[in-house]
């Protein structure tokens, strides 16, 4: 049964009495947050007075867009056409959107627009000419889209009606998706379906799907898209694939949201086109300056490149003896005449066996900072090693002083359970964003630094790592869909906290009945802590399995490179666990500022969340709450497993109030998680106590099988493996 | 803006005069031809005063299926809820489903139940004490599913609701899709996405899709599914795999659909469990036998084993000696206790490079022919070669006689233009289907063969393989569904016109207006013939590309094996054109009996259908219409293309009376294969003009490019492609 009608149903069912299982409301998640629902009464009363017709800016593929997402949504939640007046007369109840220039209205309300910039906005509630009408105004059309996004989330979130009073502007200039979609369909670490590019169809057929992800882009304000893999096939500068990304492009643009591609800095050889792909060598510069050009005659308003160099095996300028900055350089050059940025990723290592990956990355960038053009940004992952469930900052927020830094977040939960998990990522970025680096004395934090509040930046701008794909609610589960949200809103306002965006997700996807959102919140922001302590607590990290990352494997350490090897980063022994980083050690610690190197030093430090991190430490080492780590390991992953129980408990007193297809996934999902922290919990354990030669700490069950048969384990086909 | 509640709107609309841009009628075409839409008057009350209430039969898994589907479509046909009336008291309007076992009331009808079998139905509007209704009567659950199914056919075919006579039981009893699924989700010459088996969140998380699936196959009576590609993993056979293709057993069980499994020749030791896979060793034999214990015991109604050996790279018996009899019966014994069934492909070729590729399938399975277990099926390609747009019958057909053959038609488009062009596959069906193979004297047709009445067989069955995959709409583009609805309706009964069924389909999927179904079947009857005279006119075959057989390849001439080349099949060279498969040469003809035979032998027999398949001929061969053969195939060409054009005209003229999205996908995918039969027109003739010396026919234009552009053309990244 579908899901507009359902709910009208189940409203007219209230009145008529009628009611079967047929009318029942049930709901696949396409929609995502952009659910509009008949409204019950007396809401829609009320929303109906206050939206009686709309009054809109002259038209432009942007007005136009906020047009139809205005008469969309008020004609789902009200069940009724509300007109356009053309005319430009007003009334009570009048919606008015526009700029001072294509709704000359807008200047005679003399509303707040000199402070909202290029992409702000303001909705108020105001009288005007006697008549109370509702002003969404902005200096741009898309400004003008985002307050209509707002006015609705304000709408949808239970706001009233007639007092509307939001005026934001972004605090970046840059808030992009990377797609690690592959031109053959598969995604890098997608756990969601196919790409949603189908390059076969493109660009004669327009997926309304594409028109959808724009608009849900620019409803949480992100304005640029990476549409293929950082580990790019050269194949995309061809015509044939700039003809496809052109016609996204295009569909994109009402949007506000710009097309970024990554590039394989061996393009010109690897098409065949050049012998060699040195950035020194004068044709291989032409050859980009060339194929740049054709890109922009291509893609007019192109966003720029990213690139992945010397890393994992990709090409880079390394394969020819030049640094990353003549690499760099060399393609900023390329995009500068057209007004393009370069990306350059930091993420880097497997220098030489003996040092610690986690410094690698710094270790690289830092003599080359300040010798980058202007028109280059260095992408830093969030911490030193790889979207673990929780890693300390990377020292580059802080060290980084010359060059303009781009977050970069995963979204996709390569290494936090992936499909199944229920992880809400967004007290995970706020502990990023949030954290004091102390570069420039205290109050230094990452969000300040990203913000160029700290270090001058001309550019801004922050990236996560998308988990889109072609699952009809677009993330493989309802849940995953936050994660994709709580990054828009932190692009847009790194300082916004991690539970109101969860409420607002909360009352926009399910209801805004108070105890059921107080209950999800709940769930939401628990569960990171809950997924880290059966998963990697105490600052362990990179314990899973090989290539699919699917599951634990503490064990692992036969590949080829130490660095891969979770034995690497564990560290156990008969006699303790973790990783030295202190000055005795790698003294990777050196790398932060004095003060966060010294909290380092100090095991305490932190709730001991980087723990093993940074300090090996014997298994009787005594924790602050008096257990030995050997007893608190062992506590922490009964706790995460537990934490999954209670978020079970929660999603089944919640059965009334959620459709079906919905809760029984979610349902479904909690008992593979439960399942799966048990296995993290018993399999971790097993090792850690065969290594520390320790039975399991007094009143601990044993491990349900033997650790032979966890090592014993292995998956053929687990999903977004590039292996 | 969602389905049936813009349909609703569009209704409401005509009553009050409201209307708007937002309440516009979209559709995604995930209901496919199961799509139930509220009804205008007066169809709406004619339906409702025939539909007042539901009495069924005793609640089963089956039964409530059947109720389920009912409530569902009344409800979104009538915009209400039809009653249950669980005291089996009946009205004037009430709808009666049962068998006389779970529903008294059936036996006191007195209907002809007894010619209907185990699957059949019968469906009646009469009245009983003096109340007018309906009976959906059937000797079993399933039986009166299917009914459900017939009815509301005839419901949404416009049928008068008060008149209904329908009964009817399948013609064979096998009616299965072959899935190319592999257990990474990716689909063998797949164009709709990726595979709907989310391998990963099974058991636990049962897709809505699934049931959907379900569903949909039991509307068109099929009855079983194999879910992975013949090029099978060894892994769908451990424990892992089976639990999860059990639980998909169990969704699909009510709704009459059984589970087989293509399973791996080399299984045994290919996990590792044993040295060897020979068939003639006990061992081999015992694991077989405890393994297809083993997938009883996940599966109690486990349908059987679909093998492909020794062929295109797969292990088989062969590999140690062994004959495919030895190879099947083996797997036929470890089957038979269990009622299961082994389905054995004959598709095989390359025994040496000397023979002729048509010949090999019929050379090495007629000598074993009545050497095979009672419960082996040889499942038959309907041509010698592989899903040609079109080819001459497989002459196994009427020549194995005592091994019933299983048809196995090709719906997923792989030779036929894949995701973008329209091709309706019921003509080409029917031509196989009807084909007259003289074995037993005239009238010993496919169709007949296939049921059993020329050559005895035990059981009966034909299968295809899916287009289907994760695209919201199933199958990559409306009409490539009714391929998936004309293969269910041929397999209930190979007797049936491609005509009627493309009928039936389009009143479901768009509407009954007579002028749009009229124009639409026009379409659909013309679009394979158009498509064979654009690609492979006059009998050629295998033209493709190479690997992923995407667009032309008439010079390919390169591959390892002979018969993988384009010019192993159209010996084009100066002199002339075509494969001489007459007597004095590969004699290929004397596989067919000798009326046929002769009627192949013939160069203008079937209207030069087959020609260049079993004629070598010159260019000036003298064609039945007075052309030389080399201006014919110019000729022909261009009608192809011209057939496209006049596609697209007529969809054009539709516009008014289809929904936005379908109809835009629809335009643009005929825009794709517009340009695509140029290519294929131009490509094609460039090669041959080049190979015959000769230029183009007289008032014939250019290619648009030249040979070696064409030649130049590459994908890397074509869908479907398993290389």
């Amino acid at each position: 049964m579908n899901i507009l009608l359902s709910h009208l149903l189940t409203l007219e069912a209230a009145k008529s009495g009628q009611n079967c299982a047929a009318s029942a409301v049930d709901e696949d998640g396409y929609d995502l947050w952009l659910r509009y629902r008949p409204l019950a009464e007396p809401r829609r009363s009320a929303v109906e007075k206050a939206v009686r017709a709309f009054v809109l800016g002259a038209a432009s593929p942007t007005m136009t867009a906020a047009r139809e997402e205005l008469e969309r949504a008020f004609f789902a939640m009200l069940v009724k056409c509300v007109p356009v007046l053309d005319d430009g007369a007003i009334c009570d109840g009048a919606v008015l959107a526009g700029t001072p220039e294509n709704l000359p209205l807008i200047s005679a309300l003399d509303l707040p627009l000199s402070d909202l910039g290029k992409e702000g906005y303001c909705v108020s509630s105001l009288t005007h000419d006697g008549k109370r009408v509702t002003a969404i105004a902005a200096n741009t059309d898309i400004g003008v889209l985002y307050g209509c996004f707002a006015f609705l989330r304000h709408i949808q979130t239970g706001g009233d009606p007639a007092k509307v009073d939001l005026a934001a502007a972004p605090k970046l200039d840059l808030r992009l998706l990377n797609h690690w979609d592959n031109l053959d369909g598969s995604v890098e670490r997608g756990y969601a379906g196919y790409s949603i590019w189908d390059w076969w169809t493109l660009p004669d057929y327009v997926n309304k799907r594409y028109i959808d992800y724009a608009r849900v882009n620019a409803s949480i304000g992100l304005n640029g898209t990476v549409l293929n893999n950082v580990n790019a096939a050269p194949d995309i500068l061809s015509d044939f694939y700039l003809e496809k990304a052109a016609k996204l492009a295009d569909v994109f643009r009402p949007y506000g949201l710009k097309v970024f591609l990554s590039v394989n800095f061996a393009s010109p050889s690897a098409l065949g086109e050049l012998a060699t792909s040195d950035p020194a060598d004068p044709a291989v510069k032409q050859w980009w300056k060339d194929k740049t050009r054709d890109v922009y005659r291509w893609i007019p308003d192109f966003g720029g490149f990213l690139v992945k160099a010397n890393s994992e095996g990709q090409p880079g300028p390394g394969d020819y003896g030049r640094s990353h900055a003549e690499g760099a350089n060399m393609l900023a050059d390329a995009l500068a005449p057209h007004g393009g940025i370069l990306i350059w990723r930091s993420f880097v290592y497997a220098s030489d066996p003996g040092t610690d990956r986690a410094t690698e990355a710094l270790s690289e960038f830092k003599p080359l900072d300040g010798t980058f053009r202007n028109n280059v940004l260095l992408q830093v992952k969030n911490g030193p090693i790889d979207f673990q469930p929780r890693e300390p900052v990377s020292p580059s927020f802080g060290q980084i002083t010359e060059t303009p830094l781009v977050m970069e977040f995963q979204i996709t939960k390569e290494y936090l359970g992936q499909t199944a998990h229920l992880a809400y990522l967004g007290p995970a970025f706020e502990e990023v964003l949030k954290f004091d680096t102390h570069a420039r004395g205290p109050g230094s934090t990452v969000s300040r630094i990203l913000k160029g509040e700290i270090f001058p930046q001309k550019v801004t701008g922050i990236a996560a790592v998308a988990n889109i794909g072609t699952d009809r609610d677009w993330t493989g589960g309802t849940f995953n869909q936050a994660n994709w949200y709580v990054f828009g809103r932190m692009a847009w306002d790194p300082d916004e906290t991690a539970a109101a965006i969860a409420e607002d997700w909360v009352k926009m996807t399910f209801t805004d009945e108070a105890g059921f959102v107080r209950t999800v919140v709940d769930m939401m922001i628990g569960s990171h802590e809950t997924l880290v302590n059966y998963m990697m607590p105490y600052g362990l990290h990179h314990q899973v399995a090989t290539s699919h990352h699917y599951g634990p494997g503490p064990w692992v350490s036969e590949l080829d490179r130490p660095e891969w090897n979770p034995t690497y980063y564990n560290r156990a022994d008969e006699n303790g666990i973790g990783f030295n980083r202190l000055a005795n050690g790698s003294n990777a610690v050196a790398q932060y500022s004095p003060e966060v190197a010294a909290k380092f030093a100090d095991p305490h430090a932190f709730g001991e969340r980087y723990l093993l991190w940074f300090h090996h430490v014997p298994w009787d080492f005594p924790l602050t709450c008096g257990k030995t780590l050997w007893e608190g390991l062992a506590a922490r992953y009964d706790k995460g497993v537990e934490g999954v129980a209670q978020m079970i408990a929660s999603w089944e007193s919640l059965r009334p109030q959620v459709d079906s297809q919905r809760f029984e996934q979610v349902r479904a999902f909690l008992k593979i998680q439960h399942r799966e922290a048990q296995w993290w919990r018993d399999a971790c354990l097993a090792y850690f106590s065969a290594t520390s030669g320790r039975p399991l700490p007094e009143g601990h069950a044993e491990p349900a099988h033997t650790l032979e048969y966890y090592r014993s384990i292995h998956f053929r086909f687990a999903p977004g493996d590039p292996a």
